[in-house]
């Protein structure tokens, strides 16, 4: 694309790409249906006698999850078996449960709900479904940026210093969701030594890409390690789930935290749940059988996955606006425009049949304050449809940043 | 069994069977592995490639269920499609999902986590998890009697007329948990009259056993007709599962509400869940087809289970102490023994090797005032296991009340 487009060639462009009415969609972050047949033998693995370590699968009870899977769970989670629950579909769901326990029972200092004003900070850009739970349980939001490397700590440290209200973070360490980076070793001691000045502070670790690499990567310290060196175990709840792994829908998420943590939550989670759907969890051990086995499956994925990213960065190299990120691996590439451009460029490419995750999701009330971060979710099209996505996506940047130049 | 029984003779006969040496489990209300093995072509029935409706059943999505599930959970429920969600593996976590919503949303007279104090009604004897939710999320319970056709609605309108903080109640409707009573429709009738004068107040309508009659029972009047009339749907927040249908652990719930209700729920439940198991709704399609499908398949219950509870009766008939319920339906018998032997009947049960559901369990807060309700579970176990359990809990009853009888 021609860097000294006029505004006049960009609007032709973008007329010819929007004549032909596409339905095209980059908003979320699923899996396709070719890396779902990945995991066609979850079905077709014969389940023999639904006995478990002896257990009757099919019944009730087994609360913290087959012994098992929760095995699987801490080596996806790099910490010991007997911290992990391992539970229904959705890592969601044991996050929404968590958060719950500390409105009720609390980290420390008394259940949340007895405090006026309880906050989090929220990496950003990040995923929109931590901040609509925060939202939906009044849970104050207070957005820190990305470095590349993980949150900016002498920002954070800032914050919790002079907001007493201030009781945790999201984070989402390796591929963040939606920048791809990873948190160095120097962000986890950073967010360790946080933690540790204030009581009951809470880091939501959200490994939801621990083994998505789709390229060589960076390796995310072991949080587990770290803080157990520096006794702070404690301020450690991380998640996982098999949602990228197998079924989107049907697979087995993970939580894992202290043991004394674990001890103190596991009345209240006892109180919504009476145990997993445990023949899903022996279908999954069935089909892995151990980590080594998840790990070849995710080669699958890669193989699928790796195609599609390349070409994102194929096209938007073919252009000359904005910047964008190089991911290694999960499921998104952030493409920052111009300031106060986003709004426009989605706006442009939902008029001609690209939907776009809408402009400010990826931060606290749908507010991104430069209106700059654009999350592309190329994992659930054929590539096919990925290339005219990107086609028009590329005329939209090119249209919305021309007609700025040209006025400005 | 002899009515001018001795202290000595129940003493000897007590230690005879105690010196057996048993290990007998009458605590739960779980289905035995003969009625999970009548569900084993779940797993059996070819799931074809995964679409229903036009859906990917394994990807993300379709936050309320499947239509067909939904459909079928409107069925077992009384109600219109519309006005179903059809979750996950379990009714307890939906109805959690809904006490917090309350607490962070309320139900017209804002969050319940604003009001120091949130109270409500608890038939009793009842079920011990419901007890447990409310203890969790700090909602304070209040008893009150059940009369054989439900809840004492006279004193039901004194205590709500009495006290503003009372803004609910929790109903087992059929069947009811563990007295096997089923609720009439002046019953409900009197509920609806109780919650059109208080704005706000919801009916927890647990409608667990629904489907589960294993003798003539007599029908559970529709509450939603009955709501309907009276322009009070808004109160009705209903419950059912496969649990005891299917897989105990592996099954899918249900929770109904009105059309308006349901619009203000989804955003706090999208908050906390994604979307069900789809793949696991699509098999329960598959295996029911329909409601006939489901109704033919309880009849197969209903054979397993009528002997045991034919057992259970004909051992307590033999013997002179206490009364009992004849239930018709559900998973439980309820023997009330002479006032003040319900712990000592337990404990002397437990000596022997016959577990039995704590004295208080099916009381809020474990208290039973009277300490005479013991809660039978006779589903679980095998014939001769029953023959045996029923054998020394006839002893342990006899050896109470003769003591008793002696020293007054």
């Amino acid at each position: 694309m021609n860097q000294n487009l006029t505004v006049q060639e960009a609007e032709d462009h973008y007329q010819e790409l929007k004549a032909r009415g596409s339905q095209l969609d980059l908003t979320r972050g699923k899996p396709s249906s070719e890396q779902l047949d990945l995991s066609l033998d979850l079905e077709n693995l014969p389940i023999g006698n639904f006995i478990e370590d002896g257990i009757d699968t099919r019944n009730y009870g087994e609360l913290l999850g087959l012994e098992k899977m929760r095995q699987l769970g801490s080596e996806i989670l790099g910490c010991k078996k007997e911290m992990v629950i391992a539970g229904g579909n959705s890592s969601l769901t044991l996050m929404a449960q968590y958060i719950s326990n500390l409105f009720f029972q609390g980290s420390g200092e008394g259940p949340w709900s007895m405090h006026e004003r309880n906050s989090v900070l929220c990496p950003v850009p990040g995923y929109d479904r931590h901040f609509a739970l925060c939202d939906e349980f009044s849970i104050n939001m207070i957005p820190i940026p990305l470095t590349g490397n993980g949150p900016d700590i002498e920002k954070a440290k800032s914050i919790v210093s002079n907001d007493p209200s201030v009781k945790g973070i999201w984070c989402v360490p390796k591929h963040s969701n939606p920048t791809g980076e990873t948190y160095s070793k120097e962000s986890i001691e950073g967010l360790l030594e946080i933690a540790s000045q204030r009581k009951g502070f809470r880091i939501f670790w959200d490994n939801a890409y621990a083994v998505h690499d789709f390229k060589e990567s960076a390796p995310l310290p072991n949080i587990f390690s770290l803080a157990k060196e520096k006794e702070m175990l404690e301020s450690i709840i991380a998640f996982a789930s098999t949602s990228k792994i197998t079924f989107a829908g049907s697979g087995v998420s993970f939580m894992a935290m202290s043991e004394p943590n674990l001890d103190n939550f596991i009345k209240h989670y006892a109180s919504m749940v009476i145990g997993p759907d445990k023949v899903n969890q022996s279908r999954h051990i069935k089909f892995f059988k151990n980590i080594e086995g998840l790990k070849n499956h995710m080669l699958k994925h890669a193989e699928i996955l790796r195609p599609k990213f390349q070409l994102v960065d194929k096209w938007l190299s073919k252009q000359n606006f904005g910047s964008w990120t190089k991911p290694t691996g999960g499921y998104f590439v952030t493409f920052k425009s111009e300031p106060g451009l986003a709004k426009e460029i989605i706006s442009l490419a939902k008029k001609a049949g690209l939907k776009l995750t809408p402009a400010g999701a990826t931060f606290p009330y749908g507010v991104d304050p430069q209106d700059e971060i654009i999350r592309l979710a190329p994992t659930a099209c054929t590539i096919e449809e990925l290339e005219q996505a990107m086609q028009i996506f590329n005329a939209c940047v090119a249209l919305a940043s021309v007609k700025k130049a040209a006025s400005s």
